[in-house]
């Protein structure tokens, strides 16, 4: 294998591997990343068998080339000591060979880093994916749900499944969700696909925040190919691979309630910061955390929290509209500002069923979003 | 106590104040934040008791109005609330009120907050500093004096005094000195002094970082007062207090050898990007962090590094200049690039007196600076 390549795609590229790759794997060679020269370019892979991602550098690009190729071959080295020469390198070009065994030179200006390789035919392989039934979702529009719905993933390994959004499609919708059995958050899109496909799954939440964090900012669509228990997305140049979890996902449909007995509308941002604020002091004692929503006359309503031992924090915040019977409950600051920081859109609405029962949120005129929160019980 | 506020100012004075405030701290009320208003103004005050900072608010400031002062007192709030609720508060202008007992009340917009504070007469008192004999140094050059020499500190307790800066004043020169016997940093600057002064001294490391992150970025001279065991500094509406390490630096002035063997001048920023390279296969093995220097002919040096077990790496570099003997020398890369970063100017001189001896580093032309480093025995 010998080849040059530009440095700052080869940058670009070990960083987006990076992301999969763990420093706590048991697994040695998946500390490393497998670099593969073809007459097509050059492939980086990383993995921690969980997640594999997959970067390609065409020879060729708009134009420009990219990578000149002088024999192809593969090598896989150690990715925290590749990762941070590649960085560092002085000059715009990198020069890459594998010399006797493996033995690898990477040269660019005066330095000269031999570092010792790994056999690429050791690498795991990635799943094999048959790609009949794709769908198709804007990369923005994946973003963003991901974005709405990731934060409410269980942190605790109790219900393993709760660790993951549950993706359901039926026709050309599908609907995510995520849950930690005291809040909960829902969010459909349109999707293109291939066939009448219908799938439910579990995707586990870290994969989604990696895949989030790599995908660029873009409406160009992501492929998305499902099977038994791999997912894989496709953007351009890159593979994304991650397992699904294992199990049923619990029937959440029957948590989200139609009724409604207090309806508030309220600016999204001077509600968020009033809540912001009561939960400065709300951080310790017998409810930590927990701020108090009471509804006064005129569309007013009350923001408040006490903690004995610092003090107390009292604020008036004059909604749209307040609509239905009078209200006075307890619930999460995090958990109402994770919600609120999801929504879109400078107005939303809340449908309180009562003091004791979840409530939900959304953004005005928009149903393809929902928050639910349950009400902390306070004495 | 009731007055009202700019409250960028008081973020601006909590912030300033904080940085002397500890969590770890044994006596309670000093995790408190000591504000007291006077006909002149409100003053703000952290202390860990080795550290004491005091803020000044004055009620009005080149023509802007600061406070509106409607009744003296004082008050002493937890930091860590405190620093938080004025962060957060909605409008521009704060109002606080002491009411019965010690009881704050906040108020800002609609948000009103109620504190339990503490009686600022139990808030221990700053040293009391007479101040016949004066230092000036404008506030540039003393950050600089302190970036340049305050990380060669000792990190460790073992021996208690080298994890001080030693400051040397006989009359209009002060010399600060800082080593952890490993590697040495010198740096002297011109002083206006009040009096024939002699001081010889040692500032805590810690001390001295936190004063630079508070002092402004002006040429506006710091006043400094020296007493037996505390030091104080002034700066605009600012006083910072340290106390002084006890016990006798050691004399260094033979440490820095005079003769030279081996002269280099050298690119800074070419020789620290290369030895920050080399540096980063020499992480591990026996010598962990060590990088050689070799000269070869004609001006070229070489900078290498060999950990058998990750790979090595060597780049030569074209000095301006090397006078007198060849020379292969191993040293922290560490050690050389916490010297070069601390700097200024595009060229350095390093003299070295043989492999085993410590060598000494200066930007050309500027004998006011001096690195100096212990080189490391390589098998």
């Amino acid at each position: 294998m010998k080849f040059s390549i530009q440095r700052d795609r080869l940058i670009q590229s070990v960083q987006d591997v990076m992301k999969a790759i763990s420093t706590r794997t048991t697994i040695p060679i998946l500390t490393g990343i497998k670099i593969v020269a073809t007459n097509e370019g050059v492939t980086l892979t990383g993995s921690d068998s969980d997640v594999s991602i997959e970067s390609f550098i065409p020879k060729e690009e708009d134009g420009d080339e990219l990578v000149e190729i002088h024999s192809t071959g593969g090598i896989v080295l150690q990715a925290k000591f590749f990762g941070e020469i590649v960085k560092k390198l002085p000059m715009d070009t990198v020069e890459m060979e594998v010399i006797n065994q493996f033995q690898t030179v990477i040269r660019s200006g005066k330095a000269e880093f031999n570092l010792n390789g790994l056999d690429p035919e050791e690498y795991p392989h990635l799943p094999q994916i048959s790609e009949e039934n794709i769908i198709r979702i804007p990369t923005d529009i994946l973003k963003n749900v991901i974005r709405q719905t990731v934060f409410a993933v269980s942190a605790s390994e109790t219900r393993p499944i709760l660790t993951g959004v549950n993706w359901q499609l039926e026709g050309n919708k599908i609907s995510c969700i995520a849950t930690d059995s005291h809040r909960l958050a829902k969010r459909s899109a349109e999707v293109e696909t291939t066939g009448d496909l219908q799938y439910n799954i579990v995707i586990p939440g870290k994969s989604l925040n990696e895949l989030s964090k790599i995908l660029d900012d873009t409406n160009e669509p992501v492929e998305i190919v499902i099977t038994q228990n791999q997912i894989l997305f496709k953007a351009k140049h890159l593979l994304f691979f991650s397992r699904l979890l294992e199990g049923n996902y619990p029937d959440t449909s029957r948590l989200i309630p139609s009724e409604s007995k207090t309806e508030l509308i309220i600016n999204t941002k001077e509600f968020l910061q009033a809540i912001d604020r009561a939960s400065l002091l709300a951080r310790e004692g017998r409810n930590p955390n927990v701020v108090k929503l009471s509804t006064l006359s005129s569309g007013v309503i009350e923001i408040s929290s006490n903690t004995p031992e610092v003090g107390k924090v009292v604020e008036q915040v004059q909604s749209n509209s307040i609509e239905g019977e009078d209200l006075k409950i307890s619930f999460s600051a995090k958990y109402m500002m994770d919600a609120l920081k999801a929504l879109e859109g400078l107005e939303i609405k809340i449908n309180f069923t009562g003091a004791m029962r979840p409530f939900i949120i959304h953004p005005m005129n928009d149903e393809s979003i929902i928050q639910l929160i349950l009400p902390v019980r306070t004495y």
